[in-house]
C-alpha cells in the first residue's frame, strides 16, 4: 500500500478533514480513528479510553524516531547507528535500482553481514522530522483586502514559497510549509534530510510479498515485509540518539499500540458533490487508465525474463493501485457511506446556518465547490490524458527546461516544484545514476501516446504536438532512441549550460518538452485561474466553519507528513466468520501448501529446508484498529513505552474505503510482527548480528 | 448445515425447478450445476465437458452404497460389514441422547475398539433407496374430468397414499411417492430401512465443529467433521454389498467429483412473485423467530453447565440455521439475483406466449400464482404462530391425539404422516427412550407460548386456547410438569388404548392437544382449499410448460430424496484474495493459535501433545464446485471410480444463496479429505483398526 504517487497529483491537493463529534459521554464510544499531527495529538480520548497520557518527551523522542522515504513510505530508526526499518515493498525500488540482470537483489534477498557490505542506494531521499512552526498567520496575512481570488493565490504561493526558502538558507533543512485542515492551517515544518542510505538487509521478494497480488490488501496475511537500511553522513553511519527500543515479545492481544508515519493522502471530508464528482468521474477515468497500462506492462515482459524483472516493479506498483482505487471505488459506490456523508454534511451546513455569523461568512462555500466539481467534471479527461506518463525520460526533458527558464525568475514566481528550498531533493533525483532502460522506456511512452490518442482524438492540440503525424510506434522509438537523456553526465550539462543550452539544444527530447511547455503552463495557468483560486478559498471558509464550530478536536486529512494513529490489536468480522488478531508460522507453511506451492504461494527453499528449527507457534502478522493508509508502509507500530512491537505494510481490503470514512468494525491496519523479523533474521537468514543490533545485545 | 426441518415445513411443500439451457455450443461453458436425480443424470454434460459416462452399474452402485438418515442428513456405506460414515454434525443429535451428565460424548467423543462396544443409538432411522418407479401416469389419471380444485387436490392424495400402502404391504420397503419438478413427475421411491444404527467413532466436537459458529459456512475451514455408524439387522452386523471403496489419497486439484447425497430443498424456480413474498415476509418472520429461541435457550443455558450441555445442539442447529437464512436472505436482497431471476421469467413467459396452445393451457399460471402468494402473506403471521414450537412434549401430544382419530379412517382419507405406510417411522419416533429434560421443556414451552402471544394478541382464539387466562410461564410449568408423556410406556399405553383412551385421559398436555386439534385442523382445511389446491395445479401448469419446451434436460429442486451433483475441485475469489482449494494440518493449528487456543478455536489436547507425529502438511478439508444444500451433510464426495475421496459437511457462506440461484464462481461444497480422516483416526485416535477397515486392510 505505498502511495500513490503523481496518479492523485492533481486532484489531490484539496485536503480535507474529518468531523470527530467529541460530545460528552460519548468519549468510550469513540473510534479509534484518526491521523492527528504531532502537535496537536488526542490526549483526551486516549487519556479516557485508554488511561494514557502522551508526554511531551514520549511524542518528541517517537517524532525524533520517525523516517520519511521520499520513495512514498515511511521508517523509523531502530538502533542508535542509523539503523533503519522500512517494509521491503518500500525498499523494493532501490532493490531494482541496484540490481542487474546477473545480481537480481528482489528475487535473492540481500544481507550485509559487515558494514563495509552495506550497498549504497541510487536515490534514495529520507527525512525526519525536527521541528514544526504554525506560520498560518503569516501566511494568511498575505492576502490582502481587495485582491481578486487569483492574486490572492498568487500570493499565499509567493509567502510559502518565501518561508521556505528563509527557512532552508537560516537552518539548512529540508523546509515545507504544510497546508493543513484545508487551507485551516499552515505549519513550517523542517526536516533533516539524508541521502547517503545503504541497504543492509531485505529478504527474498518470495518471503516479503507472500501471496502477491492477491493477498495484497488482504488478511490474514503472513509477510516477512520488511527491510533495514542504514543512514550514512561523511561516508559513516550517523549517530541515531533517537530511536525505538525493540520489543521482541511483539504486539498482544487488546493491547493499545500507535503508528507514527506518514499516511499519503484521505479524503475523509470531501464535500458531497467532490464524492459525486470522485465516484461518477475520476474514479472510473484513472481505474481504466491503471488497467490499460497494467495490460501494455504485461505484454512488454512476454518479451522475456529480463523484460519481466524490468517491469515488475511498475506492474506490482499498479496492481498495488488498481487494487487500491477498487476498494475506494467500492466505497463511493456503497450507498449508506454516501448516504452517510450526505447526513453529515446536511448536519454541518444546518449548524453553520443556525448562526448568522457563520452562514454570512461561510455558508455559500458548498455552492461554489459544487460549481467548481461540474467543471472539473468537465475538463478531467482532457487534464488527465494532455501528458506523457510513465516516461522516465520524457519527464528528466520537462524538468530541465522547465528548471533552466524557473531559476532565472524570484523565487516567489516560479512553479510548484521549482522553489530554492526544493532544488538539492529535484538535483538528487534529476542526477540518479539509476537504469534506464530503453526498450521499457519505448513501450511506455508508446502506451502514453496511444492513450492520449484514444482518449483526446487525432485532432486534439496536444495530440498532434506529441505525434506529429507519425504514429504513437515511430514516435516513442524515434524519441527514446535519439535521446542522449538516459546519460547523467548530459543532464548535467544541459542544466549547467542554462536556458541558452536547453534552447540550442537538439535532443528530440528536450526538442518535445520545449514545444509542449506552453501549452502545458497554460492549462497549469487555467487551471490556477479557474478551478484552483476558487476552491482554495471556498475549502478554507469550509475549514474555518469546523474550527468554529469543533475547535481542533480534530484531525486533518493526510499530507505525507508525519501522523500519530491509535488503536488496539484485535481481530475483526470477516466474510460470515472472524479474523484473528495475528498469524503464525503455522499459517504461511498452510497457505503455501494449499496452493500447491506454486506461483506467489512458492516460498524460498530456506524456509523448507529450515523448518524444523522454526518455532511455528511464532506470531507472522497482525492487525489493529489504527488509522493508516498509503505512505504509512513502514510505519513502526509502538507500544506504551514506545517500543517498536510491529511493521505496518498494509491495510485490510475492508480498510479501503477508509479514503473517505473510517468504519472501525472492520478497518485494520496489516503489520509484521516483531516476533518473525527476529526469528526470520535468527533462524532463517543468519542475521544474527543484525538480530543483537536490533535487540540491543 | 444439516436440513432445516420443521421450519420450512409450511412453505417448502411447492417444489420448482431450474431451467438449464442446453443451447448447442454452449455445453462448454456450463456451470457445474444440479441436483439430479438418479434416473436422469446429465450424461450429456458430463461426457462433453469431462469426458465422463457415468455406466448403469456405476449409477445403481453408488445409489445402493448411498444412506439417507432420517435426522436429516446422509451418509455412505463404507465396508462391507455395515460401516456408514456421515458428519460428526449429523450424529451428534444422536450422540446427546445416549449420552448423559456423567458421560457426555459429545465433548469427549467415542471411539468402540470392538464391535461389542458399539453404541445403539435411540431413535436414528438410516435408509436405503432400492427403487425408482415413475408412477405419473398413475397420480395424474386418479384426477377426472369435471373435478374441482379440492376434489383434485383430495384425490391425488388418496392415490398416492394406495400406491404408498401397496408398496409397503407388497415389499415390506419403506414407500415414499416423490412430487418431483413441481408436479412435473410423480415416483415411487422404496427405501430399505434401518433402526439398529450403533455408534462406532466420533471425534470430540471441538476438533468436528472446530471454529463453532464462526466458522459455520465458511472456508477455508479446518473439521474432522466425521462419524462412523454400523448398521445392525437381527443383532449382526448387515453384510452391505455395495460400499464405496477408499482412497485415502484423497481429492487432488481439478479432478471431477460427485457428491451423492439428500439435498433438503431448494427454491431455484420460484416464480418471482413467490421469491418476493419470501424476501418481503417469510425471511423476516422467521430470522425473527430464530433469533428470539437462540436467545430464550442462551437464557436457559447460564443455569449451569448441565443445561448448556442439554441446550447445546439445539443452539447449535439454530445458529446454523440462523447463519443459513440470513446467507439465503442477503440472496433475496441482492437486486442482480432478483433481476436474473425476473428476466429468466419473463422470457420462459414470453416462450409460452408465442405458442397459442402452450399459452392456452398454461399461460394464466403467473397470475394465479401471484394471487396465491399475497394471499398467503395475508395469513403467513397467524398461520406461523398459532402452533406450539419446541417442545417434545407437546408434539408427542398432538401425535398421539391424531394417531388414534387418523387410523379409524380409510387410509386414503388421512392427514398426511398418519398413512400407513409412514406408521412405523411415526411409532419409532413416538416411542424413542431418548430423554426429555423437564426444564428445558418449561424453558422451551413458554418461549412458544410467549411469542404466541406477542405476535397474535390475547383475542386470538389459539392464544386464548393454549393460555386458557394463565401467563405464559405458568402455563408452561403446569403442562410439563403435569405431563406423564415423558415415559414412553403412558405413550403405548395410549396408543394401544385408541381414541376411548386418549378422550378419557386427563394428562393435562393430552388435554390441550385434544382442545387444540380442531382448531389446527380447520386451519389445515383452509390452507388445502384456499392455497395449496390452487397452487399445485398452477405450478404443475408450470411444470408441464417447461417439460414442453425443455424436456429432461433440467432437474428438479431438493426434495430430501438421492440426488447426484457433480464438479470440479478448486479454489475460488474469495473477500479480495483467493481461497485454495484444500487446508492443511499446518492452518488447523495456526487458526487454534492465532485465537489462543480459546473458545470454538481450542483443540482437544492430543492434538497437542501428538502435534510432532503429525504430517502437518496432511490435508483437512476441501472444496469442490459441486451444487449442494442442507441435507447433502454427510454426502461422499467420489471420483470417477466411484471411490471415497471426501465427506461433504458444508457449503461456504458464497453458497447460501444458492437456495435461489447456482453461482458456480464462488459457490462451493466444503468436504473433509479423507487423507485427514486416516491421519485422524491412525495418529490421534489411536482406531487403526477402524481405518484399516475403511481402507479394506
Amino acid at each position: 500500500m505505498k502511495i500513490k504517487r503523481r496518479l492523485n497529483h492533481y486532484f489531490n491537493r484539496f485536503v480535507v478533514f474529518v468531523l470527530v463529534v467529541l460530545a460528552a459521554g460519548t468519549l468510550f464510544s469513540l473510534p479509534d480513528e484518526g491521523m492527528w499531527t504531532f502537535d496537536n495529538p488526542p490526549v483526551k480520548i486516549l487519556q479516557k479510553k485508554y488511561g494514557f497520557t502522551p508526554t511531551k518527551e514520549w511524542l518528541d523522542h517517537v517524532r525524533l524516531s520517525s523516517v520519511r522515504f521520499m520513495d512514498g513510505g515511511s521508517g523509523s530508526f531502530v538502533s542508535p547507528n542509523g539503523l533503519v526499518m522500512t517494509n521491503h515493498h518500500v525498499a523494493v525500488g532501490q532493490l531494482q535500482k541496484i540490481s542487474t540482470p546477473e545480481r537480481d537483489y528482489v528475487t535473492t534477498g540481500f544481507y550485509a553481514a559487515t558494514q563495509d557490505q552495506e550497498l549504497k542506494s541510487s536515490d534514495l531521499e529520507v527525512n525526519v522530522l525536527v521541528s514544526m512552526e504554525n506560520v498560518t498567520e503569516r501566511v494568511k496575512a498575505a492576502v490582502k483586502e481587495g485582491m481578486t481570488e487569483e492574486e490572492a493565490l498568487k500570493a499565499r504561493k509567493a509567502v510559502i514559497a518565501k518561508i521556505e526558502k528563509e527557512s532552508l538558507e537560516e537552518t539548512g533543512l529540508r523546509s515545507n510549509v504544510i497546508n493543513l485542515y484545508h487551507g485551516g492551517e499552515y505549519w513550517l515544518y523542517r526536516y533533516k534530510k539524508y541521502t547517503d542510505v545503504r541497504l543492509v538487509f531485505a529478504p527474498e521478494r518470495q518471503a516479503a510479498y507472500f501471496g502477491g497480488d492477491f493477498d495484497n490488501f488482504t488478511y490474514p496475511r503472513y509477510d516477512l515485509d520488511v527491510a533495514f537500511f542504514r543512514v550514512y553522513e561523511d561516508g559513516k553511519p550517523i549517530h541515531s540518539e533517537n530511536y525505538l527500543k525493540w520489543n521482541s515479545k511483539g504486539a498482544v492481544e487488546n493491547e493499545l499500540v500507535f503508528v507514527s508515519g506518514n499516511p499519503g493522502s484521505t479524503d475523509r471530508l470531501y464535500t458531497y458533490s467532490q464524492l459525486k464528482y470522485q465516484r461518477d468521474c475520476r474514479y472510473p477515468m484513472v481505474l481504466k487508465f491503471i488497467k490499460s497500462w497494467i495490460k501494455s506492462l504485461r505484454e512488454y515482459s512476454k518479451n522475456g525474463p529480463e523484460q519481466q524483472r524490468r517491469a515488475l516493479i511498475r506492474i506490482f506498483g499498479l496492481e498495488n493501485a488498481k487494487k487500491a482505487y477498487t476498494g475506494e471505488y467500492k466505497g463511493l459506490l456503497d450507498e449508506k457511506l454516501m448516504e452517510k456523508r450526505k447526513r453529515e454534511e446536511e448536519a454541518f451546513r444546518k449548524k453553520v446556518a443556525s448562526n448568522h455569523d457563520w452562514q454570512e461568512k461561510y455558508g455559500d462555500a458548498w455552492e461554489i465547490i459544487d460549481r467548481i466539481t461540474r467543471l472539473q467534471a468537465d475538463v478531467a479527461r482532457k487534464r488527465f490524458y494532455e501528458r506523457i506518463v510513465g516516461s522516465q525520460l520524457a519527464g528528466i526533458a520537462t524538468t530541465i527546461v522547465r528548471y533552466v527558464e524557473e531559476i532565472q525568475k524570484p523565487d516567489s514566481e516560479r512553479l510548484d516544484g521549482y522553489h530554492d528550498s526544493e532544488l538539492p531533493s529535484l538535483k538528487f533525483r534529476l542526477f540518479s545514476p539509476a537504469p534506464i532502460y530503453t526498450d521499457l522506456e519505448i513501450s511506455n511512452l508508446e502506451w502514453s501516446l496511444r492513450m492520449s490518442l484514444e482518449e483526446l482524438g487525432e485532432d486534439n492540440e496536444f495530440v498532434k504536438i506529441v505525434l506529429n503525424s507519425g504514429s504513437p510506434e515511430e514516435v516513442a522509438e524515434r524519441l527514446v532512441k535519439g535521446t542522449r537523456l538516459a546519460d547523467v553526465e548530459f543532464r548535467k550539462k544541459l542544466i549547467k549550460g542554462g536556458v541558452r543550452a536547453v534552447k540550442k539544444c537538439r535532443d528530440p527530447m528536450i526538442v518535445l518538452a520545449r514545444k509542449l511547455d506552453p501549452m502545458m503552463r497554460e492549462n497549469e495557468e487555467w487551471y490556477k485561474k479557474n478551478i484552483e483560486s476558487v476552491l482554495t478559498p471556498a475549502s478554507e471558509k469550509i475549514a474555518q466553519a469546523r474550527f468554529a464550530i469543533f475547535g481542533k478536536s480534530i484531525y486533518p486529512d493526510a499530507t505525507f507528513t508525519l501522523r500519530l494513529s491509535y488503536g488496539t490489536v484485535k481481530g475483526y468480522p470477516m466474510n460470515g466468520t472472524k479474523a484473528p488478531y495475528k498469524t503464525t508460522l503455522y499459517g504461511l507453511f498452510d497457505r503455501s501448501i494449499s496452493f500447491e506451492m506454486k506461483g506467489d504461494y512458492a516460498l524460498p527453499q530456506r524456509f523448507w529446508d529450515r523448518r524444523n528449527t522454526l518455532d511455528l507457534s511464532t506470531p507472522v502478522n497482525f492487525v489493529s484498529t489504527c488509522d493508516i493508509i498509503g505512505g504509512n508502509s513502514g510505519s513502526p507500530v509502538i507500544n506504551r513505552k514506545a517500543e517498536v512491537v510491529g511493521l505496518i505494510f498494509d491495510g485490510n481490503i475492508e480498510s479501503l474505503p477508509g479514503r473517505f470514512l473510517y468504519d472501525e468494525e472492520k478497518n485494520r491496519a496489516v503489520a509484521v510482527h516483531t516476533a518473525y523479523i527476529i526469528e526470520g533474521l535468527r533462524k532463517l537468514y543468519d542475521a544474527g548480528k543484525l538480530a543483537d543490533e536490533i535487540e540491543g545485545k
